[in-house]
């Protein structure tokens, strides 16, 4: 196992000090395990938390900062993290307007935000949830009922801060980030299995040739094993994936294409201009894109799409200023 | 070979290809290969131009735009970039006032740039050079004479850049690019190697318990190998090297932790978090640092720690607006 750790089983502790080194100007509390904006919580704002396993980084924590999230809960690899941490962060970024919970569609998360919710609402915080359930590869799998949360979580929590930050109330954001969901898919693609550090082999084996099409963020199976093709045939499997379930064309479009962990940001790049080349043979519109490694699955080699389909006001919600460790702009 | 790639003859121009899709205010060149700000040349303002082989992506392209570089020469995968192409950045970016080569210390690049500077010179465009050689690992190496040009080529770019966006004349702009090199130290660590596409294999061979200490961004042998250790053992061999070389104590600092492309961010803020505290024990200060695969080898594991030893001036430089593909913030 080729880690740069100590200890597979201190990984999240130890990444939640680097990251406390590295941005002081979030409060990481090591003992919930969670990371809350300095300024949290702001009077009148609702606040945004969301959380998950860790390993995706840098969702969840790395969002957190200004028009984006305020509170992120970190589970251990690849689990979901317990209703004390939620409820802590919860807790931490109420401000009177109520608390916006964004969960990935994984069971276990959406029990523990659920619990959490119930314990914060004993302690008269208001709680409204979404589920985020963008991956159109599976109906059901390994750590779900219905369909998974993935990429797509980036859009949601950068739309909904934006508009929470503005001001708005919570049933404003919850609806805005529900439209969201509505309106975006994501497909993802493995060239090569990851490895949680406390089981120390892979969580799937994959031949030298071989790809897995449609595979989740733990590397949960997705639609069928292929043999790897070229990046241009790779994206056109996922956009097609995606176009089946919502169509793209005559659309205007926010684009994620993401890195799974392993994936070098030449390829992504590579992966990126096939993609603008199928929408644009589509008729889709790009309107924005991003491209980077941001939902990522530990040092997964592969990459993801996401696609929202965009309204005038969702754009300028995007194009608002954050200011977060992984997504900054504007301000 | 698990890549997102679609032809290895042809992974440069793809990448080029989606950079210019995904952004719109870069001008890519894709016949010369050279990336160029959208707004250059500025009368008046002295070009800064940097380039190098392509599969150390962001670095150069990515680090194009305001406060940074006005050009990039990319070169195929490990490949110094021809002096037709450093001439074509050199004169698309002279706006009157002069141009800076930024060389990384390879052999190829010091001779391409060279012939370059001096066709640039037969057409009246002023240059400047600076080479940067800020890894201490070893003296000479594959490809070098004297010390490697790696991680700390951003420091240099992003200072260098941030006072010609001020309209400091070339002499100042070369002479602070040249303060950053001497104030600055890398050493690297491999935990697995990389491939080129264009060659199919890895470019060398570790077992599975083994790290090559003081590894060079091509993936040349550094120092020895080891057997592969804890995180804060890494960093302590990493920070020892630069700190050998020059002394940190009582030192305000900026430090990279770099992932080399295929290191997972969580796994870059464990080392993060090593750098901080071994920093913190020395009683060097850290004023700014940054996390992130900046300067990388392709899908190589494992990371590079770069530290510049700051004066008032060269915080201020490094504090000052950035707004580029991979680096932004302030404006």
């Amino acid at each position: 196992m080729r880690k740069l750790i100590n200890d597979p089983a201190e990984v999240v502790s130890d990444a939640l000090h680097g990251l406390a080194a590295a941005h002081p100007g979030l409060r990481v509390d090591p003992e919930n395990r969670i990371v809350v904006r300095g300024d949290a919580p702001r009077g009148g704002k609702v606040g945004l938390v969301s959380g998950g396993g860790s390993g995706h980084e840098p969702l969840h924590a790395g969002f957190v900062g200004y028009g984006m999230l305020d509170a992120a809960a970190c589970g251990e690899v690849f689990t979901s993290p317990v209703p004390d941490q939620i409820l802590a962060a919860t807790t931490a970024v109420d401000g009177g307007a109520g608390v916006l919970h964004i969960v990935k569609n994984y069971t276990g998360d959406v029990l523990n935000f659920g619990m959490a919710a119930e314990l914060a609402g004993d302690q008269d915080v208001e709680v409204a949830t979404v589920v985020v359930n963008d991956d159109v590869a599976v109906e059901d799998s390994t750590f779900t009922a219905g369909r998974r949360g993935t990429g797509g979580t980036l859009f949601v929590e950068k739309i909904a801060g934006a508009l929470a930050e503005e001001g708005a109330p919570l049933d404003a954001v919850a609806a805005v980030a529900r439209e969201v969901v509505e309106r975006t898919r994501s497909f993802g693609v493995a060239l090569s299995p990851s490895t949680v550090p406390a089981a120390g082999h892979p969580t799937f084996e994959l031949d030298e040739d071989e790809m897995e099409l449609g595979v989740g963020i733990h590397g949960e199976p997705g639609r069928r094993r292929a043999r790897a093709g070229t990046a241009a045939e790779i994206v056109a499997a996922t956009l097609t994936a995606i176009d089946t379930d919502m169509p793209l064309s005559g659309s205007e479009v926010l684009v994620l294409v993401n890195g799974m962990g392993g994936t070098p940001l030449m390829e992504q790049y590579i992966a990126y201009g096939a993609t603008a080349d199928w929408l644009a043979y589509r008729k889709a519109t790009v309107a924005r894109s991003l491209v980077g490694s941001y939902v990522t699955s530990l040092e997964m080699a592969g990459c993801m799409v996401s696609v929202c389909r965009l309204t005038p006001d969702l754009l300028r919600l995007w194009d608002a200023p954050v200011e977060t460790p992984a997504l900054r702009w504007g301000r």
